[in-house]
């Protein structure tokens, strides 16, 4: 997501919080995983001065965002409706999958967005446990790996589908082991790029874009857990922007 | 686009101002739809209060949209750019295309907004004169529509697009003649179901949307040409949301 944005928006100033300390969130109860995000939403609002907030993990957005929306005073952007409708568009044949964790699965969260686009879509869920630590491990291409993915993507496979939706912003990294085991008919859909162009959208629609001519965009990383893992990580998935890393700590 | 809307957001009020004395923009100078695109945004802001503005018509989000952003205090938003990430989305064979009025082509708008996405397409643009008189004639399926159909889609055509933008508000209205010619394996992507999803999209996350539980949205329609003429055409359009259409007038 990170990358998408500073892909798309270079002129953006942008401030990644990575709550690893907690991470992940997938297996927590909504009620936790809310009062998380809420946390996460005013440090980067008392602390950064942020104008717009992009819930950048499926799982809180599916658990948080309307809640979310109603304490905070800036724009609020979730994962979910930019890549279900991308998906929905990507579909020739009409039916289409969705992978996710557990929890977002669990949540409906993608059978109501799909449902709301009022598209004529026969819809697949398929969670899949295992892949984001696979992903933090650095291992995505392993025969471990494709294994295990040909055992999770079993059902969007035997549902015919010829669009996923890859609902976890770890999948991305796993695409080409997703690929060969979908076969290369099957259109890969990243909530990643679709939130990014959403967001530009946002900003440019409210006015709240940063004009270019005053410079590229600063990023500023911070990692609620160990900064040097998360520095490591970052550095693996998204690149050399990617510069130090600052704690972060929580009240207990 | 209204049709969009309305199904989409059934608790929103809705303004829609028909500048029908001053139709078709598409032929005049760009200078001449900014004016106008002002003028209709302070009437809307003015005289009702609108929290947010959709340009729907391709031809002045290709000639106002900046402007209007930098002078209006509300939310903007245009019909190019939903439509665009729709249609990359919707390519399997990386060629598409897109059809419009004679002004948007020429303004390079669409072209630009391609290039933006950072999609690998090769795009083909096809002007189409001729056409929003046919639908304005209330003739969508005639031997005549048909032949100037197979003429002006002959280059996209050609270009053997899969995906398809009706980049002018008027097109989905032919979209059965547009889909004969074109042969039913090319997807037809329609701007404004895209700018409805986004309009909701930008709504929500910036906390306008109207709560669902105070009752379905008021709609409200404007001409500054002929009332009848207008009711007509909209009510075979739009359907019986159209009640009765209010003038307009504006200072010479």
């Amino acid at each position: 997501m990170a990358r998408a944005v500073i892909d798309l928006l270079p002129a953006e100033h942008l401030v990644y919080l990575g709550d690893t300390a907690r991470y992940p969130y997938g297996p927590r109860p909504l009620g936790e995983v809310r009062a998380f995000a809420g946390q996460i939403a005013r440090h980067l609002l008392d602390h950064h001065r942020a104008k717009c907030l992009v819930v950048a993990c499926n799982t809180a957005s599916a658990a948080a965002l309307d809640e979310l929306r109603a304490e905070v005073e800036v724009p609020v952007l979730g994962v979910i409706e930019p890549g279900t409708r991308a998906l929905v568009s990507a579909t020739r044949n009409g039916r289409v999958g969705v992978i996710a964790t557990v929890g977002t699965i669990a949540s409906g969260a993608y059978q109501r967005a799909v449902a709301d686009t009022g598209a004529d879509v026969e819809l697949t869920c398929a969670a899949c446990p295992g892949f984001v630590e696979f992903v933090e491990r650095g291992d995505t291409s392993s025969d471990q790996v494709h294994v295990l993915a040909e055992r999770l993507l079993a059902p969007v496979r035997a549902a015919r589908v010829d669009a996923l939706l890859l609902g976890c912003t770890h999948y991305p990294f796993l695409a080409r082991t997703i690929s060969d085991v979908m076969g290369r008919d099957v259109v890969l859909v990243s909530s990643a790029d679709e939130t990014a162009f959403e967001l530009r959208s946002l900003l440019d629609a409210t006015g709240l874009a940063r004009d270019p001519g005053t410079g590229p965009g600063r990023h500023h990383f911070l990692s609620s857990g160990d900064v040097a893992w998360f520095a490591s990580l970052g550095r693996r998935m998204l690149g050399p922007e990617l510069g130090t890393v600052e704690p972060v700590t929580w009240p207990r």
